[in-house]
């Protein structure tokens, strides 16, 4: 892929909501898999203590060592999220940011975070926050304005961190989510549920069985509900679904019950997940399921030994051509 | 109260984890709710369209107009959360903060989140972070280490947001839960699970049936068995639950499940919640449970009239009283 390239790409993945006509979520990802040729999702989970060495030479040289910890390992973090992205983002269709690691952070960490938001922009990828939220009400809604629209304010429109999609919680139920989904659909933005998680302990509520099912299966349900009113040209809803690629068998079942959902799917490599164990994911076309992978991209090196970046981007683009020769 | 009162207060209710000893998190809380004689907290959810007029003449007059918006807002913000902490702190245990609140600012918002945590601790009060936080593994301890603990990096350590506990999701399990217990006992830190809430739609998951009653039961049982271990001189754990009061006929039934934990209670007031059927909560002592009322406090010059500080304070006092005599 050349400068140019990523320029264009640039301009497509950008802020939805200055098109004169908002396209729906599940159409621009299902187009942005296609001109991506990938299912790719970048997982960024920085922590401070095991970023890449070069990302520490760089701030080094620049660095105030007189500044206070948190605002020098946020300029850290920052620099190592760019240059991962420039090593591997021509192989993937979007960037997952896990808020954790920036929130850590304090006040210098939210700045890293828009920083890696722009830097993420940039390189043609559509942005993910894995935050994780849920909560009621007008809570819901601010968290909603925060990442995915503005706040009114007597100063003025407050942007949001403009991300394209956000990870969110269903545990209180749909009248939690619908604050989100109001948000999101109005500004071409989307949504994941956690139906089904992909550690070990998610089974002790999701695989709960309940009068239909197990408790997952509820949420899907829910889900495919949720989105329904916002399925785009290409057949996707703008509410997807976190599913745990841990689970194959389960697969299946989660299409059978989300036909029109996108599933996000964590768990490949390190949790033991499998690229080919994905196929049922694809029937609802080749953007039905993007695959997030974060310490398996990123600290690929510690596997392979070489320039951190070299592997990464090797890892990366295998990845890449495994889920791609699956899902077409 | 006294100003000297305050002082003394302040001193108590400071970093814990700087003292000698490390008291539980129950012990920390049973002593300041007989100390403040007051199970009420203050929920403080700061809307930049809602703030009392005072704070914005008070921002008004400092205020450098060419600052963004967020900034002018935040700093706002900061100030009517000042302005109510003066109002009705010494009627107070405790203040819980809407992190939707603050984070929707950016940058801005979370430096005006740490601003208010110094204002509440200097009022005397424990603070709740309102995060309803969840996620697995390296990323649970990662919103640990922000809100409870430090995060180690090259630079140094980080210190967290230092509040005195927070909200956390029960939606992916237990070993979900285990990281930010494992950060919060250390220092004499707690945690409050989301058990059952008190929006409509919580019921959708929460009182599903399985095995062996609802799924808020099930939850609860899973938070008696991870408090157990942190249970103080009190008899207080120091992981809680959040039971809306919202569902009297249920505050007995998950009483029983959890004997030595303290309910955080919201519900009261808007939401139709009444103090006086908070009783089974308190069979486990004056500090069994503690009240979260935001509106309700705070806006509440909107039903009587008259000045929004003199209003909030009469309110506090009011449901103040009613909870001590109920539960002494």
């Amino acid at each position: 892929m050349t400068a140019g390239e990523i320029q264009s790409d640039a301009a497509d993945a950008g802020a939805p909501a200055a098109r004169g006509t908002v396209s729906s979520f599940g159409d621009r990802l299902a187009e942005q898999v296609v001109r991506r040729q990938s299912q790719i999702v970048l997982g960024l989970d920085p922590d401070p203590a095991l970023l890449w060495p070069h990302a520490l030479e760089l701030v080094g040289g620049a660095d105030d060592e007189s500044a206070p910890p948190a605002v020098r390992a946020a300029r850290a973090v920052a620099i190592h999220c760019g240059l991962v992205l420039a090593a591997v983002a021509e192989h993937c269709v979007a960037v997952k940011l896990q808020l954790a690691c920036f929130e850590r952070l304090g006040a210098p960490g939210w700045r890293a975070l828009t920083e890696v938001i722009q830097s993420a922009r940039a390189a043609g990828l559509l942005v993910i926050a894995d935050a994780k939220r849920g909560d009621i009400d007008v809570s819901a809604r601010a968290y909603a304005q925060g990442f995915l629209g503005t706040t009114p304010s007597p100063f003025g429109a407050i942007p949001g961190l403009g991300v394209d999609a956000m990870t969110v919680s269903p545990w209180l139920g749909s009248d939690s989510l619908t604050p989100f989904i109001d948000v999101a659909r109005e500004s071409g933005r989307g949504l994941f549920v956690l139906v089904r998680n992909s550690n070990p302990g998610a089974v002790e509520l999701q695989e709960q069985l309940v009068a239909d099912g197990s408790l997952s299966e509820l949420v899907a349900r829910m889900v495919s509900t949720l989105g329904a009113a916002g399925v785009g040209q290409h057949g996707l809803a703008d509410v997807g679904a976190v599913v745990g690629a841990t689970a194959p068998e389960r697969l299946s079942r989660l299409r059978e019950l989300m036909p029109t959902t996108v599933f996000l799917l964590p768990g490949i490599g390190a949790q033991g997940g499998r690229v080919d164990d994905l196929a049922p994911v694809f029937t609802a076309g080749v953007a039905g399921g993007i695959i997030t992978v974060s310490r398996g991209i990123v600290h690929a090196h510690r596997m392979t030994g070489g320039d951190p970046g070299v592997a990464a981007g090797r890892e990366a683009a295998r990845l890449r051509e495994q889920a791609w020769r699956l899902a077409a």
